[in-house]
């Protein structure tokens, strides 16, 4: 049996990321992955400005006691300041560039104007309540690297320093076949012996949510020239291929038989649970993945081994979601493979689904995220253990 | 001052939920809010069905020691079966349905076949390897509650229902408006004295990004006529109101005075950091909240304050995001103000980006989350901290 880790090693070795890259408005770009470095071509803020309402000067003119300065002007926010006239103060607000002369800003909580002047009661510093020209970013300064996915904070930088349209990778084309002639689309009535298709809906679920573009091939009926006519067209407009049950070790399926005839199939048992069948071929040149075909096998081969394959495959920095150490509220004996338990967080640590089989999505549904124990590990209440939020798998 | 966690009550007790529902497609309903409890209508499975590859028998026909039954007939998965002939086995297949009259499965791995017939070596005891009808899920069963987001999984466990639509709120519609007139849009030079628009962006990313209809109203100009038909058209479309600068204690600014004479304002000093002036107010009916302009202060507001007030104004069940104690990894001394540290998860501990500034969103890019450092309370390398990743904050 296969290591987890090393089964994501060599997958993610075998990932050749999407080349192709579009521009996109800002406004459009959330949830794409960067295709390039950014550079800053401004500095932020572009000029000294005011981080006060108040009065704007040049601390050569006062003595350290303070004084009376004629108002000389005002400059609200948005607006180009003239040069500060000699000898003089000018009114101004939080925001406003400073205008050339003055050096210095005072709160108007610290002055009183009036008829035309202000008098500074507590002389600053020199410099006080100045945000210098390029203090928060410099031009040509590196704002992001290539590969993250972008956030609303990265929207929010790139605004910052200008940039209306940015270059991304072309979404991540994948195919989601689902196999078995007992599944049944929801909404049609069920005969007997066949059940509800749920993984073709958790699948594409979340390949939305990765940010990909989802194909749906539907079910894959036992008819070899069907599948393998569907399998090529998907081969020549996909990235990759996803499929999910029917591809296990021992099972008979037409599905493995085609792949194998097309391109090439890898079974492998993976040392986890739930999941451990898992195959991996092509379809030509095409990556065809094979999930385990129980609901909570899929879930979670999906986000533990799919995942990190293809986030590399679309480019993604960051193929490893961030896992936490978390103390356990609960004893549970070791095993022979590793466990993705489903898990909650609770006040005293983690709490386990009483019902963690690999039939039912109830216990996902119920839980907060996937704690990891390792083989041959008994768990005893308060040890640590790795926990990833269903959030943190996004 | 006000702390935050008061804030948020006073704005999650003034929202009113969305009350108009519409039905969507199962394949259209990531991360959509159900309107209301899902109960089953199915077992699941819908009938006793084999957990293996193997044959199904009656257990009463053999003795302990195993022996020799004839193979009557061929089950795959996805077939009605007929009634099991007296005396005889059938081959099954995983997840086909067990005939009346079976009431065991042996592995294939335990038996040999020949001649039509098939020698069960070990006879595994009364029921083996057949999951019950309804073990996963009860007819009639509550599935999920009123109220949360739907995720891959939750869309997967409806579909195993047989579910192909589903109830769910509408999306909130939230009107987002940026003030000052030093503000440019990205794609345009810079004049003298002007910055960039990047509130816009992020606000408007973190809207989509929690599954809301963003209505973007672009820059308010700082002409009381325009901007309060502005806001009144708003008022009539959107269920809130979100505006970023320019409403801050002490500012002159228009749109303060229009939201107060079309409806009223409070503006609110929140003991946080960055943060503290928010305004809260209505535009006739409509919700009003202003956040502070600043980038870093508008983000950390619109995720701690705005997001369980527009949570709730969803109806969504979970307002408050989940955080996890994580041991900081750095000194800082406490202030008056709650703050909001921008950090990033090292194995020793959370580190702290070295610029906390209200100005800039680099260090949000950088960080993996927020870590709440409580009012007039030191911190010193090793002490746990509140930390909530921007997963989280989705």
């Amino acid at each position: 049996m296969m290591r987890p880790d090393d089964a994501i090693r060599l997958l993610v070795d075998h990932a050749r990321p999407v080349e192709s890259t579009e521009s996109v408005p800002l406004k459009d770009a959330l949830g794409r992955i960067l295709a390039g470095p950014v550079i800053s071509g401004v500095d932020v803020p572009p000029a000294d400005n005011s981080a006060m309402d108040g009065y704007a000067f040049r601390h050569g003119d006062l003595p350290p006691s303070g004084g009376r300065l004629p108002v000389s002007g005002r400059i609200p926010a948005g607006q180009a300041p003239g040069d500060l006239a000699p000898g003089s103060a000018v009114r101004i607000f939080t925001g406003a560039e400073i205008p050339a002369g003055a050096d210095t800003v005072v709160m108007q909580e610290h002055c009183r104007s009036e008829d035309g002047a202000v008098f500074i009661e507590t002389l600053p510093p020199r410099g006080a309540h100045i945000r210098p020209r390029g203090q928060d970013i410099r031009r040509d300064q590196e704002l992001l690297s290539a590969g993250p996915r972008l956030r609303a904070q990265e929207l929010g930088l790139l605004a910052s320093v200008g940039l209306g349209e940015v270059t991304v990778r072309r979404r991540l084309r994948v195919a989601v076949v689902s196999n078995g002639d007992e599944l049944v689309e929801p909404g049609h009535p069920l005969a007997r012996g066949q059940i509800y298709n749920s993984n073709r809906y958790l699948l594409t679920g979340l390949l939305r949510d990765w940010g990909f573009e989802p194909m749906d091939l539907g079910i894959a009926r036992d008819e070899p020239k069907a599948i393998a006519e569907a399998l090529s067209g998907a081969a020549s407009l996909a990235d990759v291929i996803l499929s999910s049950g029917g591809v296990s070790v021992g099972e008979e399926d037409h599905v493995k038989a085609v792949v194998e005839s097309l391109g090439g199939l890898d079974l492998w048992k993976i040392a986890m649970k739930p999941g451990k069948p898992l195959a991996f071929g092509r379809v030509g040149d095409t990556p065809f993945l094979g999930l385990p075909g129980n609901p909570a096998s899929a879930l979670v081969t999906a986000l533990v081994i799919a995942r990190p394959f293809l986030f590399a495959c679309q480019g993604r920095a960051d193929t490893l979601p961030a896992s936490v150490p978390m103390p356990a509220a609960f004893d549970r004996p070791g095993g022979s493979r590793q466990e993705y338990l489903r898990v909650r967080i609770r006040p005293r640590g983690l709490e386990l689904h009483p019902n963690q089989s690999s039939g039912v999505l109830l216990s996902s549904s119920w839980g907060d995220g996937l704690a990891v124990q390792p083989p041959d590990r008994d768990v005893r209440a308060g040890d640590a253990l790795d926990f990833c939020s269903w959030a943190a798998y996004r």
